[in-house]
């Protein structure tokens, strides 16, 4: 009998677990339809190569060197022993955080788009993705983190917080693509004498389908985080519901019925609440992502019209300034002042925040000024105006139109 | 071990209701999809907007307002009180009836397309989720199920039974919109001279995924309304399949091989089959389908050519009609007679299934006559020309191709 | 207590395995949009409806006939029956196995596409899934297990083991697809004057969504494949993904960055992967995927260019070739040697896949020869000329576009 709880347990651990890795796998595919909407036609191919390139070196990276950087284990044995008494927890648990950790090369990748070479954007997230981020999430999440969230404990009263990630996963990635877009510069032709020119995006269909695959596969991101089943929140469930949907009616009415800024603003909200999706109210998670959607809509028009950043996704205030945004809001929104439930520190919020932007920004612009200097980042002219799909992958998206 | 097996059946039920609900909005992307295939190209960016915005006014009335009045609770407890002792149950609960609730504005979306103004439709949504929907919900299935339900039993020898909303969710949504479509008026150019022009489909494609998207989702809808894992029913989910599967062959031969008809098809035998799905024998599911599919090839050529009612995606033969017929099949094909399980009643069956029809007309008929009369709720002769597209979003579907 | 813990048992069975099922259902919108995106614009919508077709007649087929000669059982019985003691968890797997033998005709429709006509087709598929799939697959999953797996650990030392059906599904489907694509032809104009012309594929989008759907709903594939809760094993899902990743980059390399090779690699990865994911280590997983995909990129030139055989999505070497040589590799890669978990025989593998090629190829040979003779295989010159989609289903898969 006690056998069978126990085996039930193994069991409701390891398909929860792999459910939540599958529906974050899933997200790999919105990634990958959002920039192909956005994109233009001949950079459409280049956007579905990427990502899937991306996700498969970032799972070898992270396999043989991230994951055990993070945790302090490895898979360096026999299928047997793998299995361990667990029915191979450990082996989802691997899945599923490397669905995180994937997200970095993905989320540069909407920024960098249409003028990166194929191999040295894959070369900076394979560094990444081993390296860099685990290293990273070693002291958040990791064997490290007694490190760092003691002295945040000491000093502010409570470690830092994020429970699904909007700092360790989206602020990282949304502020490593910076420097990237960066050091890249902008598409030729989209500022012109001075003036911005704004490139018209190719399918809004895709772009939403995009979207309408993030969303779902979100509910796998921010509830599966609590990595065994036991752990299950319906809050979690609901206040990303309630982040997704106040970013939508923020978006629609900021963004002026925009499609654009409507899609991406679900996403917004649910990049806002990753980081306190099991402490807040469900109002509050409501409030955190409309602000979110804000921050999307003005700082995306702020980037592009005033710092003249041509950031094709707009990744860098999406996940990056949205992504600070949510880390930061945990240690307001948690707080029982505004029914949340408390045990969060607002300076341990805005310390850890800040400290990912910090790292990231230096991290960035190492390895993509390293890969400027040396192998060189950029098309050639050529090759941008034949766009990368002709140039890269020797195919358009839709062979069958261009031969007519 | 006692508590562990308590957590494992709350962590357990969670679960499973979680699921659901993520598999009824990812049905959300369906209906969107189904609406974009089937519109044409000056209307498919609308399509995706009001589908994302109805979604998340629904969720923000029915949290705040209908779900309340359904089941006689609220979420106005700090985040803490909202866990209860069952990890959150009653929110992934609310979440998974928010699902079937916003079906109602998504269902009549697809009636109204191409020419419905943008803000008048989301108001009529907010109305519904928000009020009419619920209180019918509540004598069905929430709160006050007792008064009706108690009546049922009493002159009909079995309660009203709709185990997965054929009536509650697709009936009243179909019936719904025909005071909506019929209060519009058709598409310019729709019958023209007294003769009926079908103005052709814009992506079949799209219309495939949609229904694909719809079909797959749907296994979460009719499953997971035992709301219990200990409830759940591999009856519910075969018999799902066969109708599914049933509607699709009837719709292929009466459809003369149509893609459309085909892909409609399978949602017409999920329609139909909701109501009754944990109570009939597989082949009775394959036939209530198969008829669900007859009702729709024949109801939409009937409503487009004979009525000349342009419900542009046939939304009222598809779920009102069909949604009706489910209810009243659950009372012939639940009777041990027929293999059934029994503990149904045919005139509790056809009673319930007619009043949901009344309560559905006079609600739409009194909502939209007032719409129409106060703020008005047809595009402007010029804007439907434009297509709502240019006219509301200000963008093509295809932007980059438009520029060309 | 009891009755509560085996209330969780039965279920989290039927709930793990519904999944699994609607997982896999999934997967064949998948097949859909990967024939969809690889045939030309004139043959999409007929694309959609066969698969469609398809699974709608093999799911009456495998109900009245297959799954009771597979596993000497049957549904002829009341509702209440069909429930059993365990909430009906027969029924499930009957969807969940049906998932699997529903694969045959999918996998066989996108070689034979652009020129079949649409019954005999329908007829074929109808064969193999209510008859000799089934056959096969009751000795070796089924009831007759005992006759064949009983020589195998007689002759060889151990039984043959295919864990998710390399051999038993994807190299059944692609071996009977081989003379299915003989007795059929090459399409008009694909070897011209002695010489080979590739027709250019219609829409990458679509095949890379067509891909990506059927990655995801893989996992529901192999993990669900052990067909209870209590046998869910971290080491299959991280052995699909390993076996996925290992495809994608093997094919990046072998394609020169060729977005076909590069999506169909994962899916050459995940076929090679199927028999032994419960076995082997993620490193040969990684290893068996990449040569999986080897095999895939060298054997479509091989078969296109030298054989001549104009299989247009390239299934007999992808489902076919790899689908016997996962069966193989299970036999190398899962001994206690390579890290394996043991308890195979080389020998049984080999034999037990050679065994599969020569059943299917002579059924193959057998339905499409009758049918050849009989009512006929392939469209009239004229309608292959319309394509399909005209000619079948009398409409466009864009007809807005077209009336223009």
């Amino acid at each position: 009998m006690e056998a069978t709880v126990q085996g039930l347990l193994n069991g409701g651990d390891v398909l929860f677990l792999m459910l939540g890795a599958v529906m974050v796998f899933a997200m790999h595919a919105g990634f990958a339809f959002l920039e192909v909407g956005t994109v233009t036609q001949k950079s459409q191919v280049n956007a579905f190569t990427k990502i899937l390139t991306d996700w498969s070196v970032s799972t070898v990276c992270y396999f043989l060197v991230g994951y055990p950087l993070a945790y302090g284990t490895h898979f360096f044995h026999n299928a047997n022993s793998l299995m361990g008494g667990n029915q191979g927890y450990e082996l989802v648990r691997f899945f599923f955080l490397l669905c995180f950790a994937a997200c970095i090369p993905a989320i540069i990748s909407g920024g960098i788009a249409e003028r990166a070479r194929f191999w040295p954007q894959v070369l900076a997230g394979a560094i990444f993705v081993g390296l860099t981020y685990p290293i990273f999430e070693s002291l958040i999440w990791g064997q490290h983190s007694g490190l760092l969230q003691d002295l945040f404990k000491k000093y502010c009263g409570a470690p830092f917080h994020d429970f699904a990630g909007s700092v360790v996963v989206h602020s990282m990635g949304g502020w490593l693509a910076l420097p990237a877009v960066i050091a890249l510069g902008a598409r030729r032709g989209r500022y012109r004498n001075g003036k911005s020119q704004a490139i018209p995006v190719s399918n809004i269909p895709f772009l939403a389908l995009g979207s309408w695959i993030l969303a779902v596969g979100w509910f796998g991101f921010n509830v599966m985080s609590s990595q065994q089943l036991s752990g299950i929140s319906g809050l979690v469930a609901v206040n990303s519901l309630m982040a997704m949907v106040g970013g939508v009616l923020f978006a629609l009415i900021a963004g002026r019925n925009d499609p654009g800024f409507v899609h991406n603003g679900a996403l917004a909200g649910l990049i806002a609440i990753c980081a306190g999706s099991d402490l807040v109210h469900p109002l509050a998670a409501f409030l955190m992502g409309g602000i979110g959607a804000l921050i999307f809509v003005y700082g995306f028009h702020w980037e592009q019209e005033k710092l003249r950043i041509d950031d094709v996704l707009g990744v860098w205030p999406l996940h990056g300034l949205i992504g600070t945004w949510g880390g930061i809001a945990a240690g307001i929104f948690g707080l029982p002042l505004f029914g949340g439930m408390g045990g969060v520190s607002f300076s341990a919020q805005l310390t850890g925040s800040l400290l990912a932007v910090v790292y990231a920004l230096i991290t960035g612009t190492v390895v993509y000024g390293l890969i400027r200097l040396t192998i060189g980042f950029r098309l050639s002219e050529d090759d941008e105006f034949k766009g990368p799909d002709l140039a890269i992958h020797n195919i358009h998206a839709y062979p069958e139109e261009q031969v007519k």
